[in-house]
């Protein structure tokens, strides 16, 4: 390592993924499913599911919108009921914050190696399932504690494609020496809000918990800016600015959004899905949009076990995940949108302005506020980088994450499911699980790196 | 009424709430099922459905604790996927506070005619679904608002008896006019928690909402009060106070019970439930312990409509629900317990210290701190009432709600399933749902009377 306590700057920082990189070999190949080791077709329903009835599941899904129209879909879903652990460790050098992240492979990245949490663990994985290596700093998040809660929240993962799948996410502050592994280095937020505009860098468990530092550990750089977006954002982390919905009728507002309409799902076989097909190869939609289910084979010699082979899900083409911001009084509002997602726990989360893949859709159909982020002028878009989501059950999910800044003809009504909310006002929502779904909680992430 | 817009003293109350009862002719009648207008057992599950399709369902739950001792059960439960508002008008008659309560009969109470929120309403009640009245002052609670949210939150209701069954609970100030039914009546919050100490009076849903109240509008009434067990209690009140865990670290327990074990829950059919058997008068336990599924007929004419026959839920005996409360450092914290229902939608809500009803367990299995809460001396007991849950669904469901306080007899290691909490903790919870049950709710309730 460069320096002592594996602390880097940025030339440094790119030698060690490099090292990270050739220090490891990594081969993935798509296989049909009868050479997944381990997992197999369930005789009655057709799920697919590993021999030791852990890891997770791919099953089907339907759902039941109760709003009058009949609306109603089936869909695969992974199904994995266990809480996971997504942990930080977080630590004071001369006094700045910095964090543990480890270069980690995942099968489903684009790139293979992305720097993950401290510890990325299911419970199958630290309960030792697949008979692996111990999980590294695994204590500090299990049992008893050595150090101090940051944030301690349970997130869910994405709604499409995940049935009620939630996370622990932690960021703990230790004044331990921590023994340090080659793969594992410390970092400050800044590098890390440097390294989130690269594409595909940061993983989506180091954003998601990331998204949880509460404002006033997002140290307000643009103090004394004269830029006016900066000092909107840097107000807009304020408990004590102005907002455009007191928080009393900000949770009333999502109360009324989530008590109707009525979400109704049920899981039933993956066999003979409506509207799905399977080959030896794919279990996909007649239509071919949304996603389908694939086969892979991994050999990697630095994770817990030095081969597998699984199932995953792999999206079709890029989506986009946008948050729409403006200035209202001088504070920084944001657009997010009541989605109703098939897999959520609870009716509805928070989302982007807009989340879609646009080639799944006919125009007509389009979601709102599509045609308007994608003609967004270069000046208007604060952040801009295309990230993919968990890797280890996600094949090359890519998503290009906008904010982007409404000019003067974004006005007229916005409609009863969309909400303008501060990020104080999000920050407060964090410390509660299920306010915000993931790709929201990702561009908050993103957002760190600004003002 | 005695006074204009009906604001009455306490002798005014009685003589207003006997004429209630004087005016309306009830009757109710075991009946058995086969007597049940418009419900029946259905062919492949047996479930106990409406031929309407909506009020609600009695329907199997087969739950699994995936705790590694393979604890599992079954049971009936009502299922009703909807949300329901639970209202309380809030109007400032010469700067004090008064709510609109209600004198309402539901079969289910023991004495008929309690004291309901100004609106208590399914989803099925409002959308008309038995063509019976318009249901009063539901427009304050629905679509544009007519004045300033106090409290609005989902919160859950019986999780042993509803598959996670939640209500709007709603607080609503006005300013207007409001026209007075002569079956309503404005009372002061001390009226209120006067009346909460008489048995079977202030019913359920009332007493839910009630609990929502913010820290802050709960009057201080103990202010330079000489005792110290009012002014812990005020203290609790205060944000600012001590308490034995900072907020984080009280959420951080709160996600670490809720993220193990694991509590898997599958609706099956209601015949050949194991462990239960059918009659033509009832659904019960071969051990006739808990509860059982009974019919009954109803003739009233101020209801919405003016006879009907439904199923209710029956518990057997009466229920223990109570509070030990204990200062620490003056400031009053109350021992709460992570409880796992079958039919809550997340894993655990906090519970009281002790709920159970006594007969239902031998000796050995009996509740951790229910022997001291029987032995509690009368000079510990701060409050205590016998109230029943909701008539609507629940038959002669009385419970005894006590608060009581510890004496020094009480020190040892608390268990890690229970914690320590202030009431402004308490209250900044309650601002979200899904973390305090409802005998928790309702205790919260019995101790705004208290300092």
């Amino acid at each position: 390592m460069a320096t002592s306590s594996n602390r880097v700057g940025q030339k440094d920082f790119d030698d060690w993924l490099d090292s990270r990189r050739q220090a490891h070999a990594f081969e993935i190949r798509r296989v049909p499913f009868s050479e997944l080791d381990g997992w197999h077709f369930e005789g009655r329903t057709g799920n697919l599911a590993h021999r030791s009835g852990r890891f997770f599941r791919v099953e089907g899904l339907r759902v039941r919108i109760l709003d009058g129209q009949g609306t109603q879909w089936h869909q695969p879903v992974i199904v994995q009921p266990e809480v996971g652990i997504l942990g930080i460790l977080m630590k004071r050098f001369n006094g700045e914050p910095h964090f543990l992240m480890q270069a980690k492979m995942e099968p489903g990245n684009p790139n293979l190696l992305q720097l993950s949490p401290t510890v990325q663990a299911t419970r199958s994985n630290y309960m030792r399932v697949h008979k692996g290596a111990d999980v590294r700093y695994l204590d500090y998040f299990r049992g008893a504690r050595r150090g101090k809660v940051i944030a301690d929240v349970l997130q869910s993962e994405h709604g499409w494609w995940f049935y009620r799948k939630r996370n622990r996410n932690i960021i703990l502050e230790t004044e331990d020496d921590v023994p340090e592994h080659e793969d594992f280095c410390w970092l400050t937020l800044d590098q890390i809000n440097e390294l989130m505009r690269r594409d595909n860098l940061v993983n989506m468990d180091s954003r998601t918990v990331l998204a949880n530092l509460p404002a006033a550990t997002v140290r307000p750089r643009g103090s004394g800016s004269a830029d006016p977006f900066i000092r909107a954002i840097m107000a807009s982390r304020d408990p004590l600015a102005g907002s455009l919905s007191t928080t009393p009728a900000l949770l009333s507002w999502i109360v009324s959004q989530r008590s109707e309409p009525v979400v109704e799902t049920a899981r039933v076989g993956l066999r003979g899905l409506p509207g799905w097909y399977q080959t030896p190869d794919e279990i996909a939609r007649e239509d071919r949009r949304h996603f389908r289910i694939v086969g892979v084979k991994v050999r990697a010699d630095n994770r817990e076990v030095t081969s597998w082979s699984q199932p995953l899900l792999e999206p079709m083409g890029v989506g986009i995940a946008a948050f729409i911001v403006k200035e209202f009084g001088g504070v920084l509002h944001v657009l997010v949108h009541s989605k109703i997602e098939g897999g959520f726990l609870d009716t509805i989360e928070l989302g982007p302005t807009v989340q879609c893949r646009p080639g799944n859709y006919d125009e007509a159909d389009a979601p709102l506020f599509l045609d308007y982020i994608l003609a967004a002028g270069k000046s208007r878009i604060r952040f801009e980088a295309v990230h993919s989501e968990e890797g280890g059950r996600f094949l090359h999910a890519q998503s290009r994450y906008l904010v982007v800044e409404a000019d003067d003809t974004l006005t007229g009504k916005i409609p009863d499911e969309y909400t303008w909310i501060t990020l104080w006002q999000m920050a407060d929502l964090l410390r509660h699980g299920g306010y915000l779904q993931v790709q929201a909680r990702v561009l908050i992430a993103c957002m760190n790196g600004l003002g």
